[in-house]
């Protein structure tokens, strides 16, 4: 039993937001989309973060938000088997949520990501993302910031539009180029087929898209997606949504991207141990072969599958 | 065919370092340790590292040292089945290694670790451990070494020590006391069963160690890995050797340590996007779980085993 299928409803808490059929109820049959708590939530919406001391050491409490955007009422459907404004309601639903919790003021950040496959953590099968606002910047995107800022001090330019400018100018790491997006593999990737996906004008928050961006995004989405589900044999994968603080003193300088990391080598003590990662497949390589995919062929045969 | 055991030493690179009875040859049998050049290096240690930029991006060769230290001539031994004499020869082989790739001046630090099980990344079997030399201080450890000085400005103490003075007033995230050295669940630990091995007199380097302490260190490390074998059934773990980069600036606020992390959980898209980690036991409980085993019916009988 599938609690993320249609008619299963009342298996999950309650819905904080639904795409559905005219005169539907909510928590019933004929969503298109659907988003919930977190049923085993990484952090609780309640009460207040109570920092204080514990020795040397500071604790407070996991407050926060973690809900469960299921995307899709067919269980056997992945985003790249989705119709284009199939992806588009996914990526419309991110924003939607992202500007309600925006405005509790106990939340610094809200990170959305989706994990694909046993491999990269997903515990259903049943295509879901997830969505947690945290009320302190996590680490990485700290990392980004302050890198940015620094840079932005020094030149005060952002740099994530500058790689963007690097990028459209030597190719060879583009997967593909959507004009007001770009499908990339970073320079120093981490991993094999790592990708990035970056807005070609500068928006800091991932809310400051236009109505018609959500459109060409979905397809680029869709696109790199389904890029390397060909060419790596259907690989596990995880995407990170990463989007500016929740502060527009960051404006200037951030740049939000998505981050897809293929689940295809092991982290080891070296990684644990460094925060280096050790890269076997140069990016060109990675970008050219993502590149020459031929996705034409996909999309109408899969979904007739899963219809059965 | 295993090439780390005796009478395959053709199949390595040479020794840089061996144990061996007296009378017996380099790469020919008779050793109790080996360590030899990694076949697959992650760095070259040919060359310079030429600095440049790409563009807006930097790049440098990938000068440094990779090498294998093959701990015992044993196939089926791990380190819990070795006597504590032969794991000070272990611990005293990094000591050698790394006294003799620090006078090496392109090198700016040293890192060991060991994985442990298919699951953490061990590509060989027999028990062995790796050592890298960085050009640069890994990121991870200039993390450490940042907080450690910002903390040393404050305080004019070292955090390591302050941490150790905690935790022994504290107890319950003791593993074991060791009197020179403590194990122990570090308070906001990322993993369940995460376990940190440190001296309890300030030492920034692990090369400061007596030949004393070695001793009592191979009996913390051999302890501490043979409850988590038996705490968890034999866990894939990696662990890594974190000493003080190749400066004695950093003497005043860094302190050596182990860290030894149980691979029990999967890493999916909130850790890779945030670089939070969400750790489902408290240190306290591991810690408590740990202490409680009992260690003293397994070396013989298993040694006895593996010889048939």
């Amino acid at each position: 039993m599938c609690p993320f299928c249609p008619g299963n409803e009342s298996h999950t808490p309650h819905e904080v937001l639904a795409y559905r059929e005219p005169g539907t109820e909510p928590d019933r049959p004929g969503w298109r989309l659907r988003v919930i708590s977190n049923r085993y939530p990484a952090l609780k919406i309640e009460g207040s973060l109570d920092r204080a001391p514990h020795g040397i050491y500071d604790r407070m409490n996991g407050v926060g938000a973690h809900e469960v955007i299921i995307e899709t009422p067919e269980h056997a459907f992945d985003i790249v088997d989705m119709t284009d404004s199939q992806v588009r309601d996914v990526l419309w639903s991110y924003r939607e949520r992202m500007a309600d919790l925006e405005r509790d003021v106990r939340f610094k950040h809200i990170i959305v990501f989706k994990n694909y496959g046993e491999a990269a953590g997903a515990s259903l099968e049943h295509s879901h993302s997830q969505l947690i606002a945290t009320p302190i910047v996590p680490k990485r995107v700290q990392e980004e910031v302050s890198g940015a800022k620094r840079y932005h001090e020094f030149k005060e330019r952002c740099i994530f539009c500058d790689i963007i400018r690097q990028e459209v100018a030597d190719r060879e790491r583009i997967v593909k180029d959507h004009d007001a997006f770009i499908s990339f593999v970073p320079f120093a990737s981490r991993f094999p087929f790592e990708t990035c996906i970056m807005p070609k004008s500068h928006q800091a928050s991932f809310l400051e898209m236009s109505d018609h961006e959500f459109t060409i995004l979905a397809r680029c989405l869709k696109d790199t997606l389904l890029r390397m589900k060909l060419a790596l044999n259907n690989p596990p994968f995880n995407y990170v949504l990463h989007t500016r603080p929740l502060s527009r003193e960051y404006h200037d300088y951030y740049h939000w991207h998505f981050e897809i990391i293929p689940r295809l080598t092991k982290t080891a003590g070296f990684e644990w141990g460094t925060g280096f990662y050790i890269n076997p497949t140069p990016p060109e390589e990675s970008a050219e072969f993502l590149r020459q995919i031929d996705i034409s062929q996909y999309g109408a045969t899969e979904i007739r599958q899963a219809n059965g």
